[in-house]
């Protein structure tokens, strides 16, 4: 019996993603070759690599305008580290709204100036700053849409004249957004596009090439570019699932589909959370993550309870991070309204029995 | 029907690799999970990942002598920069065989002095140069122990008194060899051990933290070592299908038997191609490799014919790379001596046609 997966990530994709990426490992689109032995470089990848890029720019309508989507390795961590190797000259602007922003933070002062615009670490950024000022003399606005583990997301996003960069990881192809305000967007593949071991990257390429450092290869996006994302063996399989999920998104009616649902649980689940007494939501009520609802128990004395009610309820994943505690029920675009409702289902169990 | 697959890499896996890799996506050993959406902070994967880094030292015969084994991302191409990154504060010395030691050259000199030792560039690199002289004063001497597009491989490596580094992508685990002799060995995992999208790190701690640079987070062995090779996200399956590979060569009789079945193979071919008069080895003999044999026709005007006749025989992946054309017929540890025995039967047909 399936599960229902409230990972963080990775993540539940769809099942259909499953089958079709459990197929292909002993017969790849009838070639007679599993996909994990075939060549990079054969027509059959070559084109599975074209169309998730093609793919990725249009489902977030940034065909024809000057991006380049490519797919690297080292997920977000390595990006931290990229974005600031290709666009830090002297100085950058960094929101920091959680472990992710403060590690990005910590990678771009190897090379510049990292000034803190703001932070939310006075509360354990459980809410996104607002009304802070940006310095003009930047190289680029950096910051992160969706903070995983404290279970905020940006609603609104600064208007800047210099590069705007994006950590997206969390929440990429979740929601309707006008991504052309985006120089920059960059997310590891383990949430809503795919498995572990991929990384898109959505330049634009005229902020690229600007910095005096000579980059290293596999650092440097305008080599990636200029090889169509085949500068070196790519991680075949992590992209071709990618693709699968890229097409299933499509099929079901695009990222406006994709909002609409998951609008829908979080509604759900954040309405259970506000009404039923024995929890309490972590982030502020106007920050909350449509993908990443964290919230506590007001009695910590029923914590052994409704943990073994979830579990019996074959939820899983549902515990929270360490730096917040509690619970968080990670919703990515694959889970399902059904498994909120299993959830929410339990909590009101909980309540009943208490 | 299953292909003879002589593809350079990615490259044939075991039929029972496919197998288990296949069912894990639906269901990750009865967990009602797909190996895809489960959670690296899992216990389930966690001992995948133990288990791994443990069996690398194992089948290598580097357990409890100070090396460390880490999974990382981002290929060979990713390490020709961090080796540098990690071990590079001067100079360091490279023994130039092909493509990819050149590259990682070039990756080197942005980091410091990268002196070439010796070069088989003059012959299209066809064969590995011997009586070089490395100097004293360097940090470490680097090597590639095969060369996967010249058909080229060492079989002796020089005795140094710096740390020896040696990129094995495409051998590793497919010959015995005293790897205590080796402070640094990295391979991609898409030749001997697993799909695309992992790359193995063995590194004997006590030669880092002697560089004075500050290192990124991600560049950093000692992070990645002190993580457990969880620093961030790893490729999760990737990983978990070269523990499924890693456990076939032990279940195998380990490198040994690798070796032993490697030399069968590398025989039966080059013996046809010195025998047979419609064909010539492209690499020296004595540097011949038992992974990659490259070879020409005498006579191109019989390719039409024997590409047709190779290709009908459901033989994939034995067109030579550009940079030397002809034939290449890869035959890592997971190829059957009954696929090297269609070709040798094509050739031989060949020959008996023209």
């Amino acid at each position: 019996m399936k599960k229902h997966n409230f990972s963080a990530g990775p993540c539940v994709l769809p099942q259909e993603v499953f089958q079709e990426a459990s197929q292909a490992i002993l017969d790849f689109n009838n070639t007679g070759l599993s996909i994990l032995e075939i060549s990079h470089r054969s027509g059959a990848f070559v084109s599975v690599m074209e169309e998730a890029r093609h793919l990725a720019l249009e489902l977030l309508g940034l065909e024809n305008q000057g991006y380049n989507a490519i797919f690297l390795q080292g997920g977000a961590s390595m990006q931290f580290l990229m974005t600031a190797y290709n666009l830090l000259q002297d100085k950058a602007a960094y929101l920091n709204t959680g472990t992710w922003s403060s590690k990005a933070i910590k990678e771009a002062r190897l090379f510049g100036e990292a000034v803190e615009v703001a932070s939310s670490k006075d509360k354990n950024f459980n809410y996104i700053p607002k009304d802070y000022k940006i310095p003009q003399d930047i190289n680029y606005f950096h910051c992160t849409s969706n903070n995983t583990i404290f279970g905020t997301q940006m609603k609104d996003f600064p208007s800047v004249d210099v590069p705007l960069v994006c950590d997206m990881s969390s929440d990429i192809f979740s929601r309707e957004l006008n991504f052309s305000k985006f120089d920059l967007i960059y997310a590891g593949a383990q949430k809503n596009m795919g498995p572990a071991g991929a990384t898109l990257v959505i330049v634009k390429e005229d902020i690229l090439g600007k910095v005096k450092r000579e980059i290293p290869s596999m650092m440097d996006y305008r080599v990636h570019i200029e090889k169509d994302s085949m500068f070196n063996t790519p991680p075949v399989y992590a992209i071709y699932v990618s693709l699968l999920t890229l097409r299933w998104i499509k099929d079901k009616g695009g990222i406006k589909a994709m909002e609409e649902l998951n609008n829908k649980k979080a509604a759900l689940l954040y309405n259970e959370i506000d009404r039923n007494p024995l929890f309490k939501g972590f982030a502020a009520t106007e920050d909350r993550s449509t993908m990443n609802p964290t919230f506590n128990l007001t009695d910590e004395s029923k914590k052994e309870k409704f943990d073994s009610m979830w579990k019996d309820a074959n939820i899983n994943g549902l515990s929270g991070h360490r730096s917040v505690g509690g619970y968080r029920a990670s919703m990515y675009n694959a889970l399902s309204l059904e498994s909120v409702q299993v959830l929410v289902d339990v909590m009101q169990k909980l309540e009943k029995e208490a």
